[in-house]
């Protein structure tokens, strides 16, 4: 019981998101493991085309939308304001973020000329409007935004060039109950996206410093809280929290996927299903 | 009477969404018209004010969002599914479209590299994705996206960097009925947009040739049918029509407003707002 999936076999199987169980299978021979492998493929192919048949009849909408406006209205519900800005911002406001030459992410940008980039992620763009919305609103400002963010990830089952973020921030609440908020944040979204069992982690994020990320098995979100360094460069003066998440990678936890390309914008794969099954 | 606003002030009514009234105001003297826009500009302002109070308050989402969810409610209603795909797109996709060098719309697109730009239009994924579905649907195929869509236009009121657009697609349909179907999804849309009285018009464009556009004084939307010379290059034989829509330019016109950045992703407008104010 020892001969396990060739590494072809191990792709098609990621290709089709097959379960843990059917990824762990071990066999006796090469033949019963073929054998076995073609049994499993067709199960899984005929899968995919159900829940493409169920996405035609029913669904109607990729479980990335779907998610997408489960969070709207949870985060509508409880005071907070959509947002929508640029995905294209300047290299000035990513230079607000830390994120100059020498900095680790600045070579995961993705440059439209010497000037202009797409946003590695939501937080500039917020602060921007934090700063105007201040005159406008009273404290607390709460505000959100989920749109697509870029990196030049390295390909893998985690990462994705292009991603959907939801980054909600609340800016003007008292100091101490912003690790109280956070935590509540996290468990709304957490709820919504329909994961149990998630953990809160200290860690160090490299444009926030220590951070406290939500984990469940892969990283699922990222928050911080201000006062913060990054502040000054932004006249912002007051306490906030914020919180972000890779959408893709709710879904993929949530659904145990086993590629977050799956998930998310893609030509290869619809709702999830590969389609070239 | 022939005394009118200054190029400062045409342009200050211009960021307030001014009304045609306002804007076409004449007066006796320099006095006259300073004093008034004064008036007219503190009514703007407070209108602002106002607006983004009710935003805070009760509706939290900006206008676009609201009319992508109501487009997307009608469509899905009417048989459509939505599909998301990603927003950089390859050189080759485009050049399929026959976007290459010499077209005018070539010099529109932003490039990430030698290979690889931001979708100008939706289409070309949609090319791609009715391949695919062809062997796991029934005719006719229909899918929509609503996306963000980037094109170098000289900025102006009526453009934008970055827009929302909408493309509904549908392949398989029986050729004599195409015209009538693009009237019927013309209809469609913009009953969902809350726009009457708009005309369907016959028009050139530089990727499709003779198509028929949807006008209301600015040009709102674009449609085309095939079989088209472009089909070949995706492996395309079925008839099918589509028709595209900027969501920015349907909220402009059914609120009147003067410009198209203030409908749009934006950190100088929230929800048609100027923040300055």
């Amino acid at each position: 019981m020892n001969i396990t999936w060739t590494l072809i076999q191990k792709q098609r199987f990621q290709e089709l998101n097959a379960s843990v169980a059917q990824r762990e299978m071990c066999f006796e021979s090469q033949q019963d493991r073929d054998r076995v492998f073609q049994e499993q493929e067709r199960i899984l192919v005929q899968q995919g085309k159900l829940r493409l048949k169920e996405l035609h009849d029913t669904k109607k909408r990729p479980s990335l939308c779907v998610l997408e406006q489960k969070l709207v209205e949870a985060l509508t519900q409880k005071g907070f304001v959509q947002v929508i800005t640029p995905t294209i911002i300047s290299k000035g406001s990513l230079a607000k973020m830390s994120v100059a030459d020498d900095h680790p992410l600045f070579s995961q940008v993705f440059w439209l000329d010497t000037k202009r980039c797409l946003r590695p992620m939501l937080a500039p763009n917020l602060y921007t409007l934090w700063k105007d919305l201040l005159r406008l609103w009273e404290k607390p400002i709460r505000i959100f935004e989920i749109g697509t963010c870029y990196r030049k990830e390295s390909k893998g089952a985690l990462h994705l060039n292009e991603f959907t973020m939801l980054n909600l921030t609340e800016l003007g609440l008292p100091e101490d109950q912003r690790q109280q908020r956070l935590e509540e944040l996290a468990a709304l979204v957490m709820d919504t996206a329909g994961i149990t069992d998630y953990q809160l982690e200290l860690t160090t994020s490299v444009v926030y410093g220590d951070t406290l990320d939500v984990v469940k098995g892969i990283e699922l979100g990222s928050s911080a809280m201000g006062p913060h360094p990054l502040d000054d460069q932004w006249g912002i003066t007051d306490p906030w929290v914020g919180i972000g998440f890779g959408l893709e990678r709710l879904l993929m936890i949530k659904e145990e996927a086993q590629n977050v390309q799956s998930m998310g914008r893609s030509l290869t794969y619809l709702d999830s299903v590969r389609l070239n099954i």
